[in-house]
């Protein structure tokens, strides 16, 4: 005999598919949704219905949007001649709220990894290219995870970019804001130190 | 503009809506959300929609059920002489994982507060008393929290069923399991000393 009722399984089963979610916190919010008011439900649940059919691949940069292509390849107040490219559309929106940056995206959709046969053709380069070349002066900021796969993408992309005489920059690596120096791991002070600047 | 489009950001607003979720985990859930399949998609927000249409409250004891009676209540296994009462359903999830209690339950559906308007007559008690009518050598176990609340509900509870010649018993306050004594609160401290019972 379960403990619970055969719905209230079935929606701690779904919960648990999400990251970080446990069989306890699974319950938590399994037994906290079915408190919620009638609409709530209802509206909750058709939203999550329309999930599959709202969302797409913007044509222009691989952002996630509702429309064909995103708002921010739309704006025409940003500067379309600075690409942030970035693994997944996810760091667009960690970009974004920095407000701090007023270029346009391009989604790569993965890192190059020959372990894991994900090789250049795999990602989305070639529209990346294409775009550049559409445009004079332009400055592409990579902005790759600092790992092996990230790496290798960043020096890929360097090297098909810079054939046609684009500007590529990557982040800077560093000591994260806050930091106690002493408790920095060593490959992050190793960069820290390759990357410092002068003091002005 | 908004960061995130229309519709992840009526996810995250709903997933808010759960215990103990901010925005950060609340953006973190909606974004896996939408990487889930079709297939998944689809009966996670068919299980939503059908949640206040399912569940409802066993005609016996209270307890959450997709039937008349609950399952609990069903059982003829289970000791029908033994109740065991609960605020509310969530306690008997935790009583049945437990795997020691053999009886059924009795869901109050709140406790006697004053202070917010809740007297004996808004709490599922006289129910309560017409089941034990019906039976004959029942024991009532009191589970309620011990609060000013729980103790004033446990002790009217007392006082009513006594009146019945029914036996009432509570759960034993004292020291949590794992807890080392030098930190435990003067409260329950002062429970369990008051609890303690004799060295068999």
């Amino acid at each position: 005999m379960n403990i619970y009722p055969e719905l209230l399984e079935t929606l701690i089963e779904y919960f648990k598919k999400l990251p970080g979610i446990g069989e306890r916190t699974a319950e938590r919010y399994a037994l906290a949704l079915i408190n919620l008011n009638k609409e709530d439900l209802k509206d909750f649940a058709s939203a999550i219905d329309k999930i599959d059919t709202t969302f797409k691949k913007c044509e222009e940069c691989g952002h996630l949007t509702e429309k064909k292509i995103c708002q921010i390849c739309e704006d025409t107040n940003r500067d379309h001649n600075l690409i942030c490219v970035v693994e997944d559309y996810k760091s667009i929106f960690v970009f974004e709220k920095t407000k701090k940056f007023g270029g346009i995206y391009h989604v790569l959709g993965g890192l190059i990894s020959p372990i894991d046969g994900i090789n250049p053709d795999d990602l989305n380069i070639s529209k990346l290219i294409q775009r550049c070349k559409a445009l004079d002066n332009v400055e592409v900021i990579i902005a790759l995870r600092p790992t092996i796969e990230g790496d290798t993408t960043t020096l890929y992309l360097k090297k098909v970019l810079a054939n046609q005489n684009i500007k590529v920059t990557r982040l800077s690596y560093g000591i994260p804001m806050g930091a106690e120096i002493d408790y920095l791991d060593i490959l992050t002070l190793e960069r820290a130190l390759f990357d410092r600047k002068e003091v002005e």
